[in-house]
């Protein structure tokens, strides 16, 4: 099975939660972000699959996984079926249903990060709207990062016999997106997450271990992960980290 | 079985998404909202839901939805686990997703809502932040909202032959919530919404059939439901609404 992920080039954003979970489950999958037009892959391809022709259920914005027929989207979603697909969750269903709800609370974090640059949305850019950006990210890094953090170490500290994942006894998509966004907080806000974290050693050593994952390694270090920018989710505005 | 729904006194909020899909499958629950405080109900008992204590798996905000012995936290998440409980969602797996990949997409609509008047976040009081919300109502309503009604409309088309649902020939529990996100846009853009629902009669025709739903309409008129207010996920402010 050769699995399909579309989502826009030139950024890791929302699809990168997906190449990761394909990655750490050693899944054999085309990525069209990064083949070549005349390789079927890029834009053009992105615009077609959106499109939907055929398909019955049209996916409302990317990053899709097909997989076979199926045409997947929803980030949180995608990984509740790799989930199961490449044993990057538990099988059972309260275990399957907890590991998502981490995952959703993920999103939320890593929303309000997106927001922290573009409180007004995507419909205006990040200089027409720097006042609102520099007002949320203060309520942002004061009130709502130290709560999510907390949180999740919590979550680590009661897993903390069974080792340094989120969940059970071993790794889960969950921890590798939460990895993912603590890259994307340190790229972000260098000052204001290395401050955050000093209190969160269960989180630190979260990363460390993911980035460790022989396959994970060898993916950051392959060239194909696309560099942090600020065209994307997570962004650098120094005068933003404070 | 009989469940406990924990959720903020005095707003519809996310908890109304999980109320409908009870009321709707007739489950047997307790609302600790609507509870007195001499009955163990009211804030009191949402914050030591929330503080978890001898909870392995704590939820992180509400709602939570206490079924035995398990916590569930998470909207989305709770409906993809009462689908499966009350049959408010297909039984195969890829109508599951399916199902579950338009609720997060739902999701999103109404989190785009309550950033129309809180861009800034709730550590600021709408009043702190009225020329923001102005702008970003500006971007929803000429851009964002149009998007995401065409979207679901096609949605409906694509399975009008089997009848007013979303998905398939049978009410799911992402019926009930597109139900309430347009009734909570009716409350809040009265003007707006009847414009951008004007080439939409597929959503017209869906909300018209949710509402008809004998459950549903009892609920309704039971004075159970809390009205729309101003302190809620649906704000109405009249100068947002052009």
């Amino acid at each position: 099975m050769t699995y399909e992920l579309y989502y826009w080039p030139g950024i890791q954003g929302r699809g990168e939660f997906v190449r990761l979970a394909l990655e750490e489950g050693g899944a054999s999958y085309r990525d069209l972000a990064v083949l070549p037009r005349a390789e079927g892959g890029g834009v053009p391809a992105i615009l077609k699959a959106l499109e939907a022709r055929g398909n019955r259920r049209p996916p409302f914005a990317p990053p899709l996984l097909k997989s076979g027929r199926r045409v997947i989207a929803q980030t949180p979603n995608i990984l509740l079926f790799l989930g199961a697909q490449l044993r990057l969750a538990p099988a059972d269903e309260a275990g399957r249903l907890w590991t998502h709800q981490l995952q959703l609370t993920i999103l939320d974090l890593y929303l309000e990060i997106f927001h922290t640059h573009h409180p007004l949305g995507d419909g205006y850019a990040y200089e027409e709207q720097r006042a609102a950006a520099k007002r949320r990210t203060q309520d942002f890094l004061r009130v709502r990062l130290p709560k999510f953090l907390g949180y999740f170490e919590r979550v680590l500290a009661l897993n903390d016999r069974r080792g340094p994942w989120m969940v059970g006894r071993r790794l889960t998509y969950v921890d590798l997106s939460m990895a993912q966004v603590l890259a994307g907080l340190h790229y972000a806000f260098p000052r204001a997450s290395a401050r955050a974290l000093r209190s969160r050693p269960r989180l630190r050593a979260l990363e460390t271990a993911v980035l460790a994952r022989p396959r994970i390694a060898r993916y950051l270090a392959s060239g194909r992960r696309v560099p942090f920018n600020n065209e994307d989710l997570f962004r650098h505005y120094p005068e933003l980290d404070r």
